[in-house]
């Protein structure tokens, strides 16, 4: 973005920005989820990623289609919070020998990255509909719910058994 | 932490380490909020964030007393996933030039950093069950409670006529 012009002038460039950010984000999660899906240990955890995956190929999709609908080519902005998450799972995953606590940390940091979308695809729901845009809105929609219903899959692996092997 | 070692071994070590995560997070948010407090134009949106700021004091004392009740000194790790959070927030809100507008953007970053703690303490409680701390469960539960009640409130401004005026 310009270092000299303040470059968001309206509702619809704040909601265009966030756009670009969350399909970097999406993106960037296309590549990181691989990494984790080898690291798990539970079969349970390393299918539910796994699904999480072709999920989120499918939200990378439904952001192309709403940037076709506002007539804007697909395109990504820096967004130094997904990197900082990532960065963060890497991290601490770096740092963990015994599998069921690695599958705790794993557990925790894909809910970091749920948490994540799920509040900036809020926002953009709310934005489009307040824009006038329901048909931006309900494709944003579905994705929120996936990412809902992701994080709640992801807190019941860790309530029914991973993290108790490891406690 | 080492770079040449697996310093967490144990869910206890990772429980601790998360502590330290968000203890440097909240203290980074402490930091961040006066700035966003300034930004802010619609009153109900500055009182909101003032009361949020004392309200994270208070979280950071909470997070030095379950140090405490672990015997160990209070203490933080770097966070890049609060830095990137807040360096985006303060990227984005440097674009904006609209007040309305820029109203919007402050909302949607103070939710951002709502969902990363409430995804981190969500974590910890879970975690200190587990454990058999149900002592430090239940002051990191308070807390929770607290970012999940702030988060409902920007939600409550974001819907409520704040970003309207904007769109």
């Amino acid at each position: 973005m310009g270092l000299f012009s303040k470059d968001i002038q309206s509702m619809n460039d704040l909601f265009e920005h966030q756009l670009k950010d969350i399909y970097y984000a999406e993106n960037q999660i296309v590549k990181a989820l691989p990494e984790m899906i080898e690291k798990a240990t539970a079969p349970q955890l390393a299918e539910g990623l796994r699904s999480h995956l072709a999920e989120t190929k499918q939200h990378v999709s439904r952001l192309e289609q709403v940037f076709q609908m506002l007539g804007k080519e697909p395109q990504g902005v820096d967004c130094p919070a997904i990197d900082g998450i990532i960065d963060e799972a890497e991290d601490v995953s770096g740092e963990v020998e015994d599998k069921n606590v690695l599958d705790a940390a794993i557990i925790a940091a894909a809910q970091a990255v749920e948490h994540y979308e799920m509040t900036r695809y809020g926002t953009l729901v709310a934005w489009a509909r307040q824009l006038g845009r329901d048909d931006c809105a309900s494709i944003l929609e579905q994705t929120l719910n996936e990412e809902k219903a992701a994080d709640e899959k992801l807190t019941k692996l860790a309530l029914g058994g991973i993290n108790q092997q490891a406690a």
